[in-house]
């Protein structure tokens, strides 16, 4: 059922909630609102509303829910499943003006911010009053905090600190009827009424629209060491992943890269590393309060990756060749999606099975006549597979690439794992939820879809195909 | 609306689910399952059935949804708020038969669970292994990991480790009307679909029937040691509290205890500790992987507080003598509920704020001539409030204590606390959660249960006054 278009009268009670300055109607205004990260896709809503208080995001809720409109909520337009995407048209709902960050309280170790301030600019806040914030997604420098609640977004330091679900403790949710709700506390224990707070984290925008958020906060460790790690096989470099964990240390990343993912950010980033041209390189960092500690711990896990077969070692212990490494890291999701147009799978699987994840993924796209990258997160299972067009003609890349992903995704259910570690389900990944979840599964999740959303507005066909 | 009776027929289908022996209908073989640990309050159900298999407990629940008949699950039976307790009589469902440890992965670190293993029996078969699960309620000698994940179960650990929740990984539940799901996965990440898991940890048993549980692991720190420490005030103990998170130590548990608490488990026990008289005592244990880095760190809280006016520091470094502190500790509870009629509050504050509640509380409870003595885990400010009835009168008690409690909660909540950090609401405390939760906030909850128990039927006037 279409819903009924966003008429003049509309647009102008819109204005008169967040003034003409904020409200777009204009294809040029609107441009920047109708993409996210994901492949090209491009959507345009009817208007975009920039929001900047809770009470005008309860005005706006209040308004669509009375005309049935659809809303999607923004944040920073960074999300890789489609999330952000207004797919239906509607109102496009952008936290960007709401950035504030209302306090970074020390002694309790809690921030509380709205929704729009960008990722790397709370943390960035919160170090310099001696505190840590540490879920980082790749792109942390753009993101909001917002976004990463709606996602659950992950990144390297989730090997040791967990994602984003962990570090949330409270929020304020705009429902779509536009009622206004506070879930959880600024306590560390909470058990007053169900926890809905862990509920709307990672729900991608589609139960209500978050304005306020409460994070914890924990002191920031100040000792900090990287590893490069090269290693003849895949195998010698997931086993000694496992190990690490297996023997009580837990390295504050633990990043995967096989060799094509290595050798585009060598390329991009005009700086090599030593053996390149190895089949799996680790790159490991070791963070702590203490600075022998940290020494001892990357000094012997290193030579548990020597033990197990590795080619070489590179430390660094300073800032500036900590850098470079990381660097390269950052570099290699950029690198791949430039060589062509390209399908980012975001499997997840128990550590231990990593290397069967590999190894199949490499066989199916042999069998599929495709050609992948892979890197990600080694140290909670969570891999990036980069499936890429390069010289493939349309009708090529449109008849192999579906089969070759419900294949993965098969395999990676198979191994105990499930098609999203951190990028979410949002409008393109559906298709496969059916793969990961069975019929009853999906049923109660759009049963709490329906209890919430009864008229399905807030950010429709997302997660569910209707 | 009362249910139709479990009749003479319901009872035979329910013998030939479980087997006729495993299904009571005596008032006898019903008693053990007619309270839980909360006050004297006694229900007794139309009938116990105690299922073997998930199998069992979707049939059970089939015929319940088809009949109309409640169904309160129960573990353990060592909850404090009555959310075990058949309280509108109907199928009470133990799973104290349903107690197979399925797997212990060493590799992964997962384990999994049926819900009627004993906490502490699931903890000493993963440190076998070299392993741990954190999570130590007081009850962890008799409750369940199944009532564990009901209430969120916290405990001393929870300081450091977390609680119930942070350690749950999956679950599979049995919904009210029989349908089986699976949340979650033995995954580190994983945002494919909603969080269910997160949302049924804590729900009290009052959204489905937990049958099988997935949990974290870690590797079991081998290094442990415990610090008393005597202060001359409440407010120097709780100043070192903050101090010790602030600076980034990370304690395993930061116990705190009244002078009040302290007497009656000494006189318990027959056990003195040092400066008995003292207002205030932190039990702090610290663990790790680095013996050396234990001790600098015990070392380092036991100058901080010294530095704060601590009267002295006692230092346990062997197990025995870290076995006599604790076992003080465990004492508090029962000597204090051994002393008269009692009712045990669960308050939770920001840490920063303890001081604040306690002094307020001792101001409510002189005001409202009653007495209240007061323990619990500093680390993350959930103090338990337990007010006696001592020599008053029953007239007394219950004119006094319900304005008492009322204005204990105000207090909480204006701290920015909750009325529950661990116990959950369950039976008895629903009178006082709109003392927390705002009409909007309870009625999103309700249309939760009302989405997913439609018919009402699941652990009945639990967390809700209906």
């Amino acid at each position: 059922v279409p819903h009924p278009p966003v008429d003049s009268v509309t647009v102008a009670e819109l204005r008169q909630i967040c003034g003409a300055d904020f409200v777009l109607t204009d294809r040029d205004g609107m441009q920047p609102f109708a993409h996210d990260f994901t492949e090209d896709l491009l959507y345009f809503p009817e208007v975009v509303v920039r929001p900047r208080t809770t009470a005008e995001v309860q005005a706006i809720m209040r308004l669509a829910y009375e005309r049935e409109i659809p809303v999607t909520p923004r944040g920073g337009g960074t999300g890789l499943s489609g999330g952000a995407l207004p797919v239906r048209g509607g109102i496009l709902l952008s936290v960007d003006r709401m950035t504030s960050i209302i306090s970074i309280d020390t002694e309790n170790m809690m921030g509380v911010v709205e929704p729009g301030v960008i990722t790397q600019v709370y943390q960035e806040a919160v170090e310099a009053q001696g505190l840590f914030y540490p879920p980082d997604p790749a792109s942390r420098g753009s993101c909001t905090l917002g976004g990463n609640v709606a996602e659950c977004a992950g990144g390297p330091r989730a090997a040791k600190y967990g994602v984003t679900r962990d570090w949330i403790y409270a929020l304020d949710v705009v429902m779509p009827d536009g009622r206004l709700i506070r879930t959880g506390s600024q306590c560390l224990k909470d058990v007053t009424g169900y926890n809905l707070t862990q509920l709307f984290v990672g729900s991608e925008g589609t139960l209500g629209v978050v304005t306020q958020i409460t994070t914890r906060l924990m002191t920031l460790p100040p000792f900090r060491q990287t590893l490069l790690v090269a290693f003849p096989t895949m195998e010698s470099a997931l086993a000694v992943v496992v190990e690490i964990f297996r023997r009580g240390y837990q390295p504050s990343a633990c990043e995967f890269m096989e060799r094509d993912a290595i050798a585009v950010a060598v390329e991009r980033k005009g700086q090599d590393v030593p053996h390149a041209d190895a089949e799996a390189q680790l790159l490991i960092e070791v963070d702590g309060f203490d600075a022998d500690l940290v020494e001892t711990q990357l000094f012997t896990i290193g030579e548990l990756a020597m033990e197990h077969g590795a080619i070489e070692v590179t430390v660094a212990q300073e800032p500036g060749k900590q850098k470079q490494l990381w660097d390269i890291r950052r570099a290699v999701g950029e690198a791949v999606k430039s060589i062509s147009i390209y399908k980012e799978e975001d499997a997840v699987v128990p550590r231990k099975h990593i290397v069967s994840l590999m190894r199949g993924v490499a066989a199916i796209t042999r069998e599929h006549g495709i050609h992948a990258i892979c890197y990600g997160h080694a140290g909670d299972g969570n891999i990036h597979i980069n499936i890429l067009k390069k010289e493939m003609t349309d009708e090529e890349w449109n008849d192999r690439l579906p089969g070759a992903i419900n294949r993965i995704f098969e395999l990676t259910c198979s191994l105990g794992g499930r098609i999203s570690g951190e990028h979410g389900i949002g409008f393109t990944q559906r298709p496969y939820l059916p793969i990961a979840l069975s019929g009853d599964e999906l049923a109660v999740m759009k049963q709490i879809k329906q209890a919430l959303d009864p008229k399905g507005l807030l950010n429709p066909d997302k997660i569910f195909l209707s």
